[in-house]
């Protein structure tokens, strides 16, 4: 009886009489920067952002950390704002704001009601062209991200093993440096870096402009127009070409000692294809694999090692395609009590191993696309997240077609291309092997 | 009776009536240009260098290659010279010209009969600001850099092994990559980064001139000022402070497959500091520490490891601390038939913790700073080699007043000072370690 009303859930999932895309309009303005509407108009509030092609692994080399500083003093004074006016105009609207940092891209976002727009925009375009740094502002917020660091880095042995681990599986790329920066990098930043990356980057030929919520896009392109049409694009903006990884042909292993440690554990994570503009299936793929290994207690992984042998206490695997060079692949275990860290390694090994014979069960498969085709469908109705989703992807190399595409590319892949990728990205040469342990009891050599 | 004839021929040695130092006299020109003079009056030949501050660990991320890249491009055209015409003209005045690229430098040289060094630098000082280049010399002189590559690297399982063992090394400096570039960079290299790399590092206020043999220091200074002192200092010349290491928390370890190796071995190196001007003392125990453990059938581990068990075949320890930035300090075995890595590996450490524990032989330094006194004094007679020690070491940072305290900063290490440099250096987190093998029968995940 149960199973019945589960399946009646899917199927009324399935058969949703939705629209088939969200409800996107996308135009480029003359100079160049691209713009995003996604239309809701359930409630009277609006989303607006402005998203930089411009991460920390686009700062120059010796520089790591500069993007996240320079999103930091964007809040600083402009020719026509105070420092900290910004903010304090939004919030005086009942307003949001903040901005985040990635590997590819820098972005800054007000949530306020839908009439705002016009001056959020104004803000906005604002400080994209008229900031102005002092040198004060340099020193106190370099001291901000600094302990910004000792918060999310220094203090967490996981977050410093994270980071030896990604300086190990990138040989060339700077993936493999800290978005946050090295500190002792952290405390060079100074004002050359800071204004060179803004004069970089920050144009609207480099920029997209995602407005989500109770707008129209006609409204939306004449405020575009008025306020981030008229800053002239920059000539000198080269092409998005960062340096990639040659060959990598050695297995990698590390162990991290810490002892902060409450839990060991080990991972494995393997370089990995990321989707790529017209070109998505493979990454389709490993976002299925992932799932099939380690998305739920039905998954391979946990199945086995929580639930079967019980030797891990967590077991579960990870992608995320969307970044604009080579991505990885991952996965964990954690170990339960009495178990070593290799006999942890060995069992999630032999159960990759296992998988790769079995090949993948069709009714997994099938329940996880259903899952999948379900979340994607509800997650239309947030604008916010639809904006997000846009946004990330379009810094990473892809195409408003590429992110409407990737929904039916998902459920078009079979279980011989899942196997196939698999196949490709279990490379041991290109894999980091990472041990988080307390210290030994003896001294290591 | 053999004893004896070997200590009379020591204390010959430690008496030999030698001047202090080498003849040499440096000085700066008025453009920043430094210069170096190596008296050598035995026979009418010349020795003329320069060396330029900048080496492939100088290079823009993303252009692995262009150092050694523009060394090659050097020998095409200038304003004054056809494509070749550079070593055609020494070559027909029977001398010889040759060119090297390091992590730290790019020298230039031609040994000539001595009344031949204005016409060297003549040639040199043009190529210094004259050089032009077509796009043919791009394709034609990429390809050649190509097939180096092929034939140094591509071809050798063991230079393909040290190229990922230093990659792994370094999470952030760019001693981790190749000088003669990966070769999906090397592909893409092209004239703006050869220019751009000659701009910014080919000038006088970054070059050493080094002029070694049959010569008189003033002499050489009005040579110097006419050719070279006229040419203009770079005003944009950046201070040399390249990306550093982070910390380094994670003992590494990798292993690379090959089905060419003919012998598999075992290699560990840990990040090491190098010689500073003002601050050798480290670096000197170190060089000491190799050489105690490695050097001639008496150190450590050929001692225990070749002649005692016989479980390698070779065994060896190196440093150089000649270097800008942080080097590394290595050990390596070769083991004997039925030995496996892993036994090799653990004799190896397993003889290096003895040495801890047992600490250094007295007898044994006090040969080895025999030994090492006695070869630099025989090094004196030799200007081309001196000529390149100051080379080396002027541009990695040191002055001439630290390449003239090294040997008697050698002779003054105590054995406490090696013992603590030892502890320090052989920090397991810092490490990297690395087995070349041959492909497993079975196949690996």
């Amino acid at each position: 009886m149960k199973r019945l009303i589960l399946l009646a859930g899917l199927a009324c999932v399935a058969a949703l009489p939705l629209r088939a895309q969200e409800a996107v309009t996308d135009f480029i303005l003359d100079n160049g920067m691209q713009v995003v509407v996604v239309e809701d108009h359930r409630a009277p509030v609006v989303m607006h952002m402005v998203w930089y092609r411009a991460g920390s692994a686009d700062e120059p080399a010796g520089q790591s950390g500069i993007a996240h500083f320079l999103e930091h003093l964007m809040f600083k004074q402009t020719e026509n704002l105070a420092p900290g006016e910004f903010s304090e105009v939004v919030a005086a609207q009942g307003g949001q704001d903040n901005a985040f940092t990635s590997y590819d891209y820098t972005a800054y976002y007000q949530r306020v009601a839908a009439d705002r727009l016009e001056l959020m925009m104004q803000m906005e375009s604002d400080r994209m062209v008229n900031l102005r740094l002092t040198e004060s502002d340099i020193l106190t917020e370099r001291d901000v991200i600094i302990e910004e660091r000792n918060q999310r880095t220094e203090n967490s042995a996981g977050a410093l093993f994270r980071e030896q681990r990604m300086a190990a599986q990138y040989i060339n790329h700077r993936y493999g440096i800290p978005i946050i920066g090295w500190r002792h990098e952290m405390e060079q930043l100074d004002m050359d870096a800071a204004l060179g990356f803004y004069e970089d980057y920050y144009a609207p030929n480099n920029a997209i402009l995602i407005v989500a919520g109770d707008v129209y896009p006609d409204d939306v392109r004449a405020l575009a127009e008025k306020y981030y049409g008229v800053i002239p694009a920059n000539p000198d903006l080269k092409p998005r070409a960062r340096p990639q990884e040659p060959p990598q042909t050695s297995a990698r292993r590390m162990v991290f000692h810490d002892a902060r440690v409450a839990q060991e554990y080990v991972t494995r994570s393997y370089l990995a294809p990321e989707r790529d503009a017209g070109d998505q299936r493979e990454a389709a793929a490993l976002t299925l694999l992932a799932a099939l290994l380690g998305d739920g207690p039905t998954a391979v992984l946990p199945k086995e090692l929580q639930f079967g042998t019980r030797q891990a206490l967590y077991a579960s695997a990870f992608y995320s395609g969307t970044a604009l060079d080579d991505t990885t692949f991952g996965l964990v275990i954690v170990p339960s009590q009495g178990v070593s860290l290799q006999e942890a390694e060995d069992a999630m090994d032999a159960t990759v191993a296992q998988f790769m014979l079995d090949g993948v069960d069709a009714d997994h498969l099938k329940r996880l696309k259903m899952q999948l085709r379900a979340s994607q469908i509800y997650a239309r109705d947030d604008a916010d997240a639809v904006g997000n989703r846009y946004g990330q992807a379009l810094t990473s190399g892809l195409t408003v077609q590429d992110v409407q595409d990737w929904p039916d590319i998902l459920q078009s892949i079979t279980e011989e291309e899942i196997l196939a990728a698999a196949e490709r990205v279990f490379d041991i040469d290109k894999s980091v092997t990472g041990w988080l342990r307390r210290p030994a009891e003896e001294a290591s050599q």
